[in-house]
């Protein structure tokens, strides 16, 4: 039984882990770190584990907890764990960060991006960034996670298979995200209240989002070189999802743009042998209802040949495949388990 | 490995029998009975089961189905069940009946409040009303279960403890539920519309609705005479969810009302031993949200000195305890499983 | 043309002020106070107005206030007016408060319910409970108006007239009330988060609500006696709107209950002459979403014979009749404008 | 005063249109014609009207219908103008067209994206495309308009300054929008239920949207030369709004991109004099709630170094500027009257 510590047990992404682990039969939280609500009884800040959960959150001393157990989910504001982290924790226990502290490599990058001074780099080399369907293979054996962000990991997904298959102008991809609102936290901010949000859509860091160069870094990797690209993030009237829009010029070969054949199977290549992607038929466009709290990233594309451009599309729950659900796959890759315990069920409809 | 039939798996309360059963280890679908689909990929109706389920939709021969299962869902039209049971299916296996049909003992009522023909009266006598907490014992060797309504199921755990302790006056007692969208079903009809649903809320089926014999004749056996009630049904724009609050006269004895503790007593009397139903502190207001996709059902009550009575709450999911969840904890209940196979999971929150 | 000055501008009721007086062809607003926002322009705040307002907010100064204008309106929280209010402000200009200091005519009720001491008492006689169907004769002269709660109107309004004529027993008054979030105000409260609200209903204040003694005392005017009633708020994810249903034992006479036809004649008589109110046929269904933005009532009943009961049910936009639309047609009425003035648009649908 | 007659009065586009002449001063509808609901109410089946409007539907004979009003609007499936449209009716009265029957010139273009044959194409030259802030002074003395789409109001409004000054490169276009679920009309089809439109969100004709070649030709007047673009759709859960998110490649001056006070300039030298357009600060994010119920367009850009792009955004209602809105505006100016009129009103929030 892995022995499990949530620092930031009480925000929307530490309470989805706490969720999700009550039903894997190999793990244990032993720790509900949560420094708001110390000393108050997790299942009376989070209802739904009322009677499932009986202990009370304790505070977020990272040294003690690592002492503990045998994992440590820190789902905590950016600097966090960059201001906390030593060797000591790390050769007590696995960490697995739901913050961006660890998923850039680039210094520089992180911090003009965060505006926030990075605190203990000397261990942004060795954190493997934890998108398990691209990087499964580096995390055997891996100390620290950077499990990667929700629009991240939607807008890696969608694109990555033309990416890699050299099928894109990566210079032309416009990536157009819309999410739902437990995005945006638990904290009570007035544009996330009710009467603000209900009944509205809008777009809201434009140009300047955060999760812009971690996919710029993660998606460069797929096809060798450098890339930037535009991502706009929307905010959408419902409580969970991801969904991605994506627009790139499609690269002619001997003349002709790729066929619906040869974007579906880029698309098979890379992911039929994966549970967790479902690559929908060609043209079918994914519904974040359909994948809704589960760990399920659905996928497809449509080409424009007036255009020259192809469409891709991709859909996520962004609680689950977007943070907490990728989290416990990656501590299943970690400790060698099956890489879908506790998470294989289905969607929830309607 | 208990073989399943569903007939109506395309309904939303069959579709979630799906979603239920593919996490339960013990049970396996065979037969995905759906008139409006047949021979269509039952995955391509609800995609959430997109490379979950493979099989296509078959017709509802029923007597056929009866051969090759252990035992069978029906989530169908009232009436529908009615008109084709037979002696020999209920010797084949067991049923589970998510309709109206069996629920009530009197042949009468039935036909008046649904204004139906009961075409096989003669199984009413032995079909067990499945209020799992109520009628477990009895359901131990039935071959034919009548699943309880979701308003149903509600307001009956709600009420159940003060009527049967004597603590309440049965004739004075008035439901008023809320219910969201999905309890309307999947029909394509204007008033189920989004833009009819949302953004508003209404009473319907005032003073008629079918939901309200079926609450009387149950109620009437916990507190041991015949009683009448007003039960109010309002749409609420939301897809899950049930809350009934309901109202009744507090019984003095020796001229005293009732206390705080004597309710409360009442409610853990009935539901201490109960995984699925959780009583909240006194006065603590449940939330359709901390019971979504679950299958349990939160209940309190608060008392109003002033006027009195005691105000009555409860809430829980129309699809799984109102329905689906409802109908797998009967048929672990008949099968001798442990009662919560497949249903031991955490409500989703947010 | 009438100098309006707003104290509490920039909260939902005072917004919804500035909305409807835009459109008012007698009326102008020269003031918007708002403690939370001096000396930011009103249209950064409410992003609808811009180009309509181009004003900056000012300070809650309401003597200097009542000097340059010919009304007040104050949507501010209870017990602000009481603590400010003079007999100076008063012979300045009228005042029409939208909080609940002068609402309750027994100063000991109102220090109960809301647990302050009322800091000017001395102006409660004079005040006039401004439930312009009920007391519009009353206003003509007032300077002091207090301007009912969005609750409390449609719950009186709802049962007026079976409660003036003695069709109903007052003493079996039971008010289930749901209401849109807007009600709960632009407070940025963890409680009023979109995910928090969103998916889900939930009763709150259930035996407390400060609503309570405001809808007895009317209704105690209407039928000449002391009542006490249970009413019970519910939380809807929505933005707008009130239903309230309402349960009452019908008087017998000579041994027969009332019919529809005369429960009906009591809401023709009460409402015939009245734009706002708009009585719907017998058992039909009032939906929030049919007043959506506009000032008027939709009230209807139906009859249990069954149980004697009657259900009674009306809805309205808790915004607007409940508040702002209710205080401009309060000020038509004292300046003897056509009370429709600047409200006789239609609701919005959907 | 103007006598108007609609055809398609109960669809939401023709009721919007019934809404807003209910407080136009110098209109009055006359005939109400439905299809479906010959000879019912109106205000049954749009029960916001209750009491306003006491008219039954007719039919929709067109030509008897021509004799009797000074105006038409057809709020109509596409082809059913083209096939019913005559000289005679054009002598009688004017016409404004809701649907797209004449909105595009070239007819093989209309034919193709619509699959349908076009009856009447000897109308088409005459059809004044009625985006009144382009097409003004086109529409004086017109018989016939063709009111914009919805998508294609909102997304040649939010492009159009920046094409028309040859900031950005009209061939690498694209339209990303987003639409609440009104716009899919109130035709009874499953994928429009609540349950199925709530909590998600989707992309839909994507590669094929017939609004697509209507903001390519109108685009293309602006810009002079041909061009095709990408536009994919979205449906949202709300009911009213569309946000489009547009992005384009910015043409470079001498090496140099333009500037934020370029694009800035472009917009406000094409809408200064605008009434219903409004443009917004530089990099402020438009939102649908803050133009619900009114006939406003909000739009606004951000520039984007990095990639050489501009993110241009902009927000309307779809059933009033984007429909019904626009319609009454084109009434007012080729009848002559004051371009506001029946339109001055503020949004409604929230």
């Amino acid at each position: 039984m892995i022995k499990v510590g949530i620092i930031g047990a009480t925000g929307y992404a530490g309470a989805e882990i706490v969720r999700l682990l009550y039903s894997h039969p190999q793990a244990q939280i032993v720790w509900y770190g949560s420094r708001s609500y110390v000393d108050e009884r997790f299942a009376s800040i989070y209802k739904n584990m009322f009677t499932l959960v009986e202990d009370k959150c304790l505070d977020d001393n990272i040294l003690e907890l690592s002492k503990q157990v045998d994992v440590i989910f820190t789902a905590t504001p950016q600097g966090y764990l960059a201001g906390v982290l030593t060797e000591e924790i790390l050769s007590n226990c696995k960490v697995i960060d739901l913050s961006a502290d660890y998923r850039i490599k680039d210094v520089e990058t992180y911090e003009k991006w965060y505006g926030i001074t990075h605190k203990s780099p000397q261990f942004i080399e060795e954190a493997v960034y934890g998108l398990c369907e691209i990087n499964r293979d580096k995390e055997v054996g891996a100390r620290l996670i950077a499990n990667p962000g929700c629009y991240t990991t939607c807008s890696i997904l969608t694109a990555y298979p033309l990416v890699k298959a050299g099928l894109i102008d990566p210079s032309t991809l416009i990536i157009d995200a819309k999410s739902g609102t437990s995005g945006a936290g638990r904290g009570a901010k007035l544009p996330n209240l009710y009467c603000e949000v209900n009944e509205s859509i809008k777009a809201y860091g434009v140009t300047t989002h955060r999760h812009t160069p971690e996919i710029e870094e993660q998606l460069g990797y797929a096809c060798g070189q450098k890339l930037m690209l535009n991502f706009t993030p929307h905010l959408v009237p419902m409580n969970r999802g991801i969904l991605v829009t994506e627009y790139a010029s499609l690269v002619k070969k001997d003349g002709k743009l790729p066929t619906k054949e040869d974007v579906m199977k880029a698309y098979h290549d890379a992911y039929d042998d994966e549970f967790f992607v479902r690559v929908l038929g060609y043209g079918e466009c994914p519904e974040t209802k359909w994948v809704e709290g589960s760990n399920f990233v659905d996928v497809s594309c449509m080409i424009d040949e007036r255009t020259g451009r192809v469409v891709m599309m991709g859909a996520l729950d962004n609680l689950v495949k977007g943070a907490a659900g990728q989290a416990v796959q990656n501590m299943n890759i970690i400790f060698g388990l099956d890489e879908k315990m506790g998470l294989d069920f289905a969607p929830m409809f309607p």
